[in-house]
């Protein structure tokens, strides 16, 4: 089943969403230019087409395996890790004095769209390779950093978080793990992990976990909570390999999907690891990766879409079937002529390359936090960053299983078959609405953390920003309107929500969250969208901006009209729900819901 | 995992939206009592719950197989369809004349509703065999019913629909299977059938295929087909059976889901089969039967959601994770005390009822249909159902789709584990949105034959017997003005529906179709939740009619809150799609969704 980057789109989106001129002249892009990015994208595009596409299939047919001890992946996906390896794409946003690429963000994202739309169980391993790259390399010292980063960075080893037990899922504060001093600045970890994604294979000569666990005489709750690296093997002060340090798979989950990747119940034994940072600061560590990694779920999510939409749209120019209802004629047409497949195709078409600006706007918005030379454009990019991160994760991933499901109904009879490849979208993409925070802990932050605590500032300054953009949209078939309602619904919510933290009822609000959550990122979508349409207008009007071609253009204006008219009404659900869900929810009678 | 017919909610449903004193009051319910109905449903629920339940996950993993030319099914399912059928549970609403019970639809909805709920891949078994049944019954010759018949309905043999082709699917027009006169009265059936539920297994002693096919004179399109019996076995005229005749599967389909059922690709090779009434009405016989069927799939979305929801509900009382967030106490709660996991749980169990209501309400107008003395009574009721198939059909399995999706939710990382058993519903649930007509087609159908053609009027007098309703519920909470909202805007879409066929554009109603029926459906679960509302009312201010004990109406007056404002708001955006999304899909240039 063939994948097309979607490279223009991710160009148009870079400039237009991403701010692509503004990241490359950050000091973390320098040496950087729109050239070097051109090449990176294509080169990335040529892989994720030829190398990694095809396995998608083999890779979930013929899943990971535990056979005696030993984790065993398809050939097919060992040896495209090999080829992603040499080529250098694992460590392509990890910091260049560690041998990583050092890209920023904005391009790696669209990289990573692009893989997990090839292979979404593959791309998970370089995906937590670098979050535990990212962990050592903010909260490491350096004699780690130096040990261990380089053959990360480089694909040599592998990365893990071992974060989940059976207790404690969602509540982290319950890790029962265990960590001793062993008296020679190591510790000996003990406890079992559960839901560990590459916990353990054959693919890399060394996996690097890192791992929460509590110390002898650690507090109770998250404060008592410490970070630790525990290699599968042992590594010496000179980079020499030793031994094996018992931390091992015990078995292996049977999953929805994503079966190639092994998802691991892991075993520590005794096994040696190292401190990262201070005691008790483990929880805190995580914390300042998450929005990476959150980052990286909503990538996932939209990026399987994008693939299901790909294989729908395919299977809809060559599927002939019944005759159009409109034009008289009894002869049978290709079905994308039947109005309802071409609204399906349409939704999905334009709710992707909404969520592609917002994904693109908060990886901008997380280099410009992190390498920005004025710190206080570093800090209002910050804040934006943290409020799109639920977004992007819980919006993309809910809509992910929407998407993917539209997909699989154009195929009709045949997207139930599995040999058509449509249901394996609907399975392995349902994983990221749930992992690295379900998408009810997002709507939870989102109401919480990332609203009601500032006021609703951060919300309101990008409803405003919303509203300067429709004011320069057009208004032809109403579509500034049509913002601008959507723009003052948001706002309602926003009011709501906050007044329901300021009065003390934070249940109210929590009744709504995901509403809330999903109202905002189709209004985000909105408000980028016709960003888009603006920006495509201007390629219009001038014949020398046209480097995609005048077709793109245009073509980008009715997507954008098709958004509007078509993906961002649901606002007007989601809004009535935020406001009405509280008292209907807080009051219904828990004996009603009894088993 | 257990399973727990909601007898009470059934109880009350059938009085309330079956109007189950009504259907007893019919002809073809002669004999039949409230006593004896009540001893089905709780025979019928133990069934589902002791027999049934458990065989659901092994069916799953242990799929039906083709070997050495023979289906294989696990045992368990093997064993319960002989408990099944020794019980009588076959024919429960096949004709008593020919060895069926004989009971109305409504009843046998009800009971329909557990068995899908238990298992519904064994519950397809049976529900296709009633089906091929039901096409003799209609149209084929006495000597034919007398033969095939009374072993049908006591499921001894089984039946099966032969209708689908690879390039007649929706388009049955393009059916190629032949048939040749043998000279004597029989004919030679040869042709490949694909996605045929049950079309072979080794569960009964003759299996009786329904098979579209052409004669040799036929006319090309419609017109030219013809509706065959052909056994799997022959049956001699004196009922013996003969030899083998040459109708197998070819293959079983490897599906996402609904594994214990085998979806076979059938050959017939010089199968000899009788003809079914007049040649070249196979296709309108086949629409003489959509109604039961269609109503029949539209349980089964809503059966498997059921089972997910109550799966998710014991799930969220036994998981603790996390603190309430509005206590103050630091100490995790079961998860149920969450609002967001509140909300997900109520969401389901508000649809749930609401659509249990709307196919009760389609049975009750299907058995008044069927069996009314008056003939306009008949007419209307007729109308009514023809109006309300696509709708129980195609918005019970889009939310099959959505519930099931929020039941794994409630799971957390549990629920993308398949030996929770959660994904499985995600999974079995997805055909019913496919099959018996995608809902795509339902849509076209409930634009056009079921609202355009009658001018609205049926739609009309739905709406207008929903305002009645309207101003006989309390206005609390504003509950009858936000279901008046919802009816103004359902009559807004009804015009606009109308409007387009009238002036010929109807692409343009097209493009909105499955979001008119959303709207729709989710309107006339408004208007029966608010009927709910009134007789729970009712029953509340008269001690003596609370036969399901006075909770049981107080919590079904706040699942009828909970709906109104959690639920019936999607009507607000599906509306605008209806109305919005036709410019905006039909003007998209085809170009831009290119491959």
């Amino acid at each position: 089943m063939a994948y097309q980057a979607p490279l223009n789109d991710l160009r148009f989106a870079l400039h237009t969403h991403g701010r692509l001129p503004e990241i490359l002249a950050l000091p973390k892009s320098a040496g950087l230019d729109d050239e070097t990015v051109n090449a990176v994208l294509e080169e990335a595009a040529k892989f994720a087409e030829t190398a990694l596409a095809d396995t998608n299939r083999a890779g979930d047919l013929n899943g990971a395996k535990l056979v005696d001890g030993k984790v065993v992946c398809d050939p097919v996906i060992a040896n495209a890790f090999n080829e992603f390896r040499d080529a250098g794409w694992v460590g392509l946003r990890a910091a260049a004095e560690f041998d990583g690429q050092g890209l920023p963000m904005t391009v790696a994202a669209a990289c990573e769209e692009m893989w997990c739309s090839a292979n979404l169980a593959f791309s998970l391993l370089p995906m937590l390779t670098l979050g535990a790259f990212e962990a050592l390399n903010h909260h490491g010292s350096d004699a780690l950093k130096h040990l261990f980063m380089p053959n990360m960075a480089t694909g040599v080893w592998s990365g893990t978080m071992n974060l989940t037990e059976p207790q404690a899922g969602s509540d982290l504060a319950q890790v029962a793990c265990k960590a001793k001093p062993l008296g020679d600045g190591t510790y000996a970890i003990d406890g079992q992990k559960i839901f560990i994604t590459w916990g353990d294979h054959e693919l890399v000569d060394n996996i690097v976990h890192m791992v929460l666990a509590r110390l002898p005489d650690a507090a109770p709750g998250v404060k008592g909570i410490s970070l630790f690296l525990v290699p599968k093997y042992w590594v010496e002060a000179d980079g020499s390999v030793g031994a094996y340090n018992n931390a091992y798979a015990v078995s292996l989950e049977h999953k929805m999907g994503i079966h190639a990747s092994p998802t691991c119940v892991m075993a520590f034994e005794g096994a040696r690891g190292h401190l990262i940072g201070e005691a008790g600061k483990g929880l805190n560590y995580m914390f300042t990766m998450m929005n990476h990694a959150r980052l990286g779920v909503g990538i996932e999510g939209h990026a399987v879409a994008e693939r299901a939409y790909q294989h729908a749209l395919a299977y809809a120019h060559e599927r002939v079937q019944s005759r159009s209802i409109s034009s008289g004629s009894h002869e049978p047409v290709s079905i994308i002529h039947h109005p309802d497949v071409r609204r399906m195709l349409l939704q999905q078409k334009a709710t992707l390359e909404a969520q592609r600006a917002v994904y693109l706007q908060a990886a901008a918005a997380l280099d410009t936090a992190e390498s920005h030379p004025n710190p206080d454009a570093q800090k209002q990019a910050q804040a934006v960053l943290d409020f799109l991160i639920p977004i992007v994760k819980g919006w993309s991933t809910e809509n992910g299983t929407t998407l993917t499901n539209l997909a699989m109904q154009v195929f009709g009879g045949m997207g139930f078959i599995e040999e058509t490849g449509a249901a394996q979208f609907v399975r392995d993409v349902r994983i990221t609405a749930i992992y690295e925070g379900t998408n009810g802990i997002q709507a939870l932050d989102f109401i919480g953390r990332k609203t009601a605590s500032n006021g609703g500032a951060v919300a309101k300054a990008l409803i405003a920003e919303g509203r300067a953009v429709a004011a320069k949209l057009s208004n032809e078939q109403g579509l500034a309107d049509k913002l601008n309602r959507a723009l003052n619904l948001a706002e309602e919510s926003v009011d709501y929500v906050v007044a329901q933290f300021a009065g003390n009822t934070p249940d109210f609000a929590a009744a709504g969250s995901l509403a809330y959550l999903m109202q905002f990122g189709f209004t985000l979508g909105g408000i980028e969208m016709a960003r888009a349409h603006i920006a495509a207008g201007k390629a219009l009007a001038n014949e020398s901006e046209q480097s995609l071609g005048e077709d793109f253009y245009r073509n980008k204006q009715a997507t954008a009209r098709a958004y509007i008219d078509l993906v961002l009404p649901q606002v007007l659900s989601y809004h009535e729900q935020v406001l009405g869900s509280a008292a209907t929810v807080m009051d219904y009678p828990l004996s009603a819901l009894s088993v």
